[in-house]
């Protein structure tokens, strides 16, 4: 294996930065098991619908969550399961630290 | 569920910002599959090796890489499993996206 390019690795690392924020982190995480509305997923992490709005269009160009039109609402949720994944071992890792 | 507490969503948030650099992901993903010299990740990512020691401090402190001394020198690897899979989706996740 040659490892991933160079191109890989701007992209990987702009992911990564996008996580970095907490409040958009906790956005892409209520929306990681179901398709999530906006206005529930502001209620559940206690942010106004405008932020959560405006991280769901970060997190969505960055292809780590999926919006679909069901009647008047858009309903959010991970891209796919290597999102769950990724998200899930980091999970695991922090735990394991807090514990550690 | 109740999902992860405000300190796990910190900390995950933190360590992801870390990982938004991209020199400092190169790094990380240099010693991903086994142990590797400072010197030898400074060559392989065309880095200073003290560019290459200042990262795995941060890399360690977030116990994303452990370090084991050997003769002389010290061997860096990704910390364990979660870390590896959580690379290696990203990644897949990655490539999808520029085959998309």
């Amino acid at each position: 294996m040659s490892g991933p390019s160079e191109a890989d690795v701007t992209i990987l690392a702009e992911t990564f930065r996008l996580l970095g924020d907490p409040t958009r982190l906790k956005v892409l995480l209520a929306c990681l098991n179901e398709p999530v509305a906006v206005t529930d997923i502001a209620r559940r992490i206690e942010a106004s619908p405008s932020l959560v709005s405006h991280h769901l269009r970060l997190l969505r160009a960055a292809r780590l969550v999926t919006g679909e039109r069901r009647n008047k609402q858009v309903f959010y949720e991970a891209a796919d399961e290597h999102v769950r994944h990724m998200l899930a071992d980091m999970l695991a890792h922090s735990e394991e630290e807090s514990e550690g």
